[in-house]
């Protein structure tokens, strides 16, 4: 009687949350201490302290029918501007305060894009592996999810690319740094994406679009991380600040459309009618005027570098195998044995790691590091006795 | 290229939010003491003092990292039980925690509930004149929005929905204290409307739902607002804090499933489905603590009282014909010319009212009153002079 693909979505839900959960079941069993969840991308960091700053002056100083009454449908037009300027002045491309669309954080951002751009029988091209909720939200909007193989380094391969999109293809929707690998996309590699995407456009006769979802922008370790609309005109960037600023929960976000795409007014006025048809209404208004206040800034992340080279160089000593992460903070292991009995010997040993399935590869385990450095030191006897169970 | 629907959508927006960016631009032009706005529901009166001092409260007390972390997909477990606890206590129905969604405000309740419980071919009937996005969120859903019209003093017509309501029905959708009428159904119309859909259920071989709309419910003047959970089994309540605590803009409701519903547990999963779907992922952390502090609580709404009975008062006494409300804050007006004839004339005078189209029925206007009380008494020459014009 209710919608079963709906039901099916809201039983399953996803691995990682799965685990997620079981992680918080567990812990009330045995003590959180004895629990090592590295199932989410839940940032651990505090958000900067100009955050609390900035909430606390809004308070005194605007009107609470003002502070917390609707914005435009795309936002308050101020916050818009800032958040125009600030991709101006960073990406070199001039974009205008009316191609950017305040959303409730990067999920959001990408339903109202795809649901802006697709039309029965559009494929949408992921780079596997890929962040899972993908193919959740492409086919939400009704488009299929086609599955491009990265290289062994989780780099672009771009043959693999040319042999995948064709005249099907409405949009490639990639992620750099990427969740789950850390790989961060060089602008080599953004020049010959362009080029591809561009003469793919041309043999279909319309643009292929480049969603580029960019939670990770400022989560690096010195990488620079180019900004492809700077490469390709037909650029939708979708953005959240849940991880530069540790706001996850508060979801608060933005789609910034190029304004070198093709029909980027018809693309934006897609993206307001996709918002108002998923009931979104307006991003949270008092968190839109915080981000504007705080772009540029990032929580202290540099526990994320302790942690990265903590785990990476542990479990490489220990006799597994990783590219090593320059963004993000996700480690995404070669699984040792068949994916599904790996994560069980390590949930055994209550170490809660996500398989790769879900990513639309095999053979992997992504392990997030977004957790405190000391449960990651408690947690190598653990990865080690693993290893050495496996590794005889 | 991009999806024409989105696209209609984002380009006509709603007539109410067209109308309101109308009105900032007129008082840009003549200044703002001089332009009448009445089209849009955003609350004018501030937030309840409780609401400030809970945020600043939560700041001191709660590290930011979990305060604006990820909260589970269906909220925060404790915000869900005091929602769920306020709820037994006042409807008489017992409702579980499990059965409480946190959303993003009234917009993705529905949303939400429709896809939950959409399937090709399903309809889904509203009592018109009904709120427009209705129409916009059923067909997103992939359903059908079929109208019912209400009697002329607005409350339910049991023998229209008798003739409406068929096999091809999914639920009934609707919305009291209602808007754009200002009417509250009351307790007999709960229970004709209950045996109504009890039958109509057994004819068709399985549960008809009852979508209740509630964010008004805690705006009456005196008017007993009744639960429909507690007369009809197979509800589910979209609420909204947006009234009632004046945060339109912070986007936070929730969704809550009746345990004597038919298949609670898969409703409530489908809505978990869909809320994944459309990209929610969670309500915003900080104000799902927030609203739950404040339960019970609303805003000074004695303004709105004030301006009903100065607004109904002038208008009728100057020939015009309407509904005295019960509750929310709109006067639905009966046109005395062809309605776009009638608001252009009104236009010109700088009253801004909604036409009755886009609310299923031809013939009427919106008059939005929360707005300053001093607005109305500027506002009322213009009204009456409008009306010395059409009435001579």
């Amino acid at each position: 009687m209710v919608n079963e693909r709906m039901k099916g979505l809201g039983t399953e839900r996803s691995a990682i949350r799965e685990l997620f959960e079981y992680g918080n079941a567990r812990a009330k069993e045995i003590g959180r201490e004895k629990v090592f969840d590295f199932s989410l991308g839940n940032p651990n960091v505090p958000a900067p302290q100009k955050v609390k700053e900035e909430i606390l002056r809004l308070l005194e100083e605007v009107p609470a029918e003002t502070l917390h009454g609707y914005t435009s449908a795309p936002g308050d037009f101020s916050v818009r501007r800032s958040v125009a300027e600030f991709l101006t002045k960073e990406s070199g491309v001039n974009v205008p305060a009316e191609l950017v669309y305040m959303t409730c954080g990067a999920a959001a951002s990408l339903t109202a894009t795809l649901h802006a751009l697709c039309n029965e029988g559009d494929e949408f091209v992921a780079i596997a592996p890929y962040f899972p909720e993908y193919k959740v939200f492409a086919e939400g909007a009704g488009g299929t999810l086609v599955s491009a193989r990265a290289k062994d380094d989780f780099h672009l391969d771009i043959d693999e690319l040319d042999r995948v999109i064709g005249k099907r293809t409405k949009a490639v929707l990639l992620n750099s740094p990427n969740n789950p690998t850390g790989v961060v996309y060089g602008a080599e590699e953004w020049t010959a994406l362009s080029a591809l995407l561009a003469r793919k456009s041309e043999e279909k006769g319309e643009a292929i679009y480049l969603i580029s979802d960019e939670p990770y922008r400022e989560l690096t370790y010195g990488a620079a991380v180019p900004y492809p609309m700077a490469f390709y005109p037909n650029t939708v960037v979708c953005y959240s600040f849940s991880k530069s600023l540790s706001l996850a929960g508060e979801r608060i976000g933005y789609v910034a459309v190029s304004p070198r795409a093709q029909n980027a007014e018809d693309v934006f006025a897609a993206i307001c009618g996709a918002g108002r048809s998923l009931g979104f209404v307006c991003a949270p208004a008092l968190f839109q005027r915080v981000a504007a206040a705080c772009l540029g800034l990032t929580s202290d992340q540099s526990v994320y570098k302790t942690n990265r080279d903590l785990l990476y160089g542990a479990l490489t000593s220990y006799g597994f195998s990783c590219v090593e992460p320059q963004g993000a903070f996700y480690l995404f292991v070669k699984s040792p044995l068949p994916t599904a009995e790996f994560c069980k010997k390590a949930r055994e040993k209550e170490l809660l790691l996500v398989p790769s399935d879900s990513f639309g590869i095999e053979g992997y385990v992504r392990i997030s590091y977004c957790v405190s450095t000391e449960m990651i030191e408690r947690s190598l006897p653990a990865f080690e006795a693993l290893a050495k169970e496996i590794f005889v």
